[in-house]
């Protein structure tokens, strides 16, 4: 967590004692859900190992949204507004995460200032990378998605089961077969 | 403008009078195109008055990917970036914009700091606004997707010609004529 905060901005030794001090990091084994639809959630995450995927049920069908992985921050939209969530959050491998609350996360802004900085600098970049992605989703055909998926998450792949990335995709799991058939046809 | 941003923060008649004497509000008239594929945007905009389109030329076909209406920032990636802009803007009306630029937001961040706290909330206030609609995009199938538009943005339908929003939908026109009329004879 220190090297990704460090990626940002520069802590003091005594800034890292502090950030180190909170005891921010917890383990959640594979399976594990960490909201469901209709709770209020307290807790936004950051992604220090594993991978947690968000999720709809539309008509007793998962629908899924997005792998966070390694680096990633995951801010519910419930925790944000303060309603109850939409969605499901659930970890498709062991993982280990840092948590915030609000609480939390003021006493540590309070106690290293330039981290507010830093937020600003994420809130933009997660914006701009969820702009581009959505941009993709409009612009390009289902195979050219899946293309650009293999290109810029390979890794995705290997940790996630092909259904759940065909429902991120926006395709059926049969779709997506048939696509990866064709496409290593051809290759 | 002053009215837009006392929603986020209270503004003393001081700092309102800074605000407006920075002179950021300009007239573009309906067709100006404000950045074109391969420009570096130097600006980044707030629509007071009228409608701007987002969109990327795709083998030819323009693809529109957001309609900016009053209230909404537009913040480019080629701003943040600095990089090449990959799309396009366009005025859909005669539209009144206020102009951001590093410089000017810098100097005027400065003069009235407690902006910078307004610009995190509404980073993330689009950071939702931007997750949710593209998780009703990924979650939802072309018919509920124009009938939630329908819902949360029905002014779009008398300003923005039925061609871009059905590339916004990720639909042909055609499908969007015949959506539109299996709709209202159901009705």
């Amino acid at each position: 967590m220190i090297a990704f905060i460090s990626q940002y901005i520069s802590l003091t030794e005594e800034e890292k004692e502090i950030i180190k001090g909170q005891n921010l990091i917890r383990f959640y084994p594979k399976g594990r859900i960490l909201l469901s639809e209709g709770d209020l959630s307290q807790d936004c995450y950051f992604v220090l190992k594993g991978c947690v995927r968000s999720y709809y049920l539309v008509d007793g069908e998962e629908r899924s949204t997005e792998f966070y992985t390694e680096n990633q921050g995951i801010t519910p939209v419930s925790y944000l507004r303060k309603e109850a969530s939409e969605y499901y959050l659930d970890c498709l491998e062991d993982s280990y995460l840092a948590l915030g609350s609000e609480e939390r996360n003021k006493n540590l802004m309070e106690a290293v200032p330039k981290l507010s900085a830093m937020l600003l600098q994420m809130s933009n970049d997660t914006l701009i990378e969820n702009q581009l992605l959505f941009d993709d989703f409009k612009k390009l055909k289902p195979e050219m998605r899946y293309l650009k998926l293999m290109e810029t998450r390979p890794e995705l792949f290997r940790r996630v089961p092909l259904n759940h990335i065909a429902t991120y995709l926006g395709i059926t799991p049969v779709s997506l077969s048939r696509m990866r058939k064709r496409i290593s046809d051809k290759a």
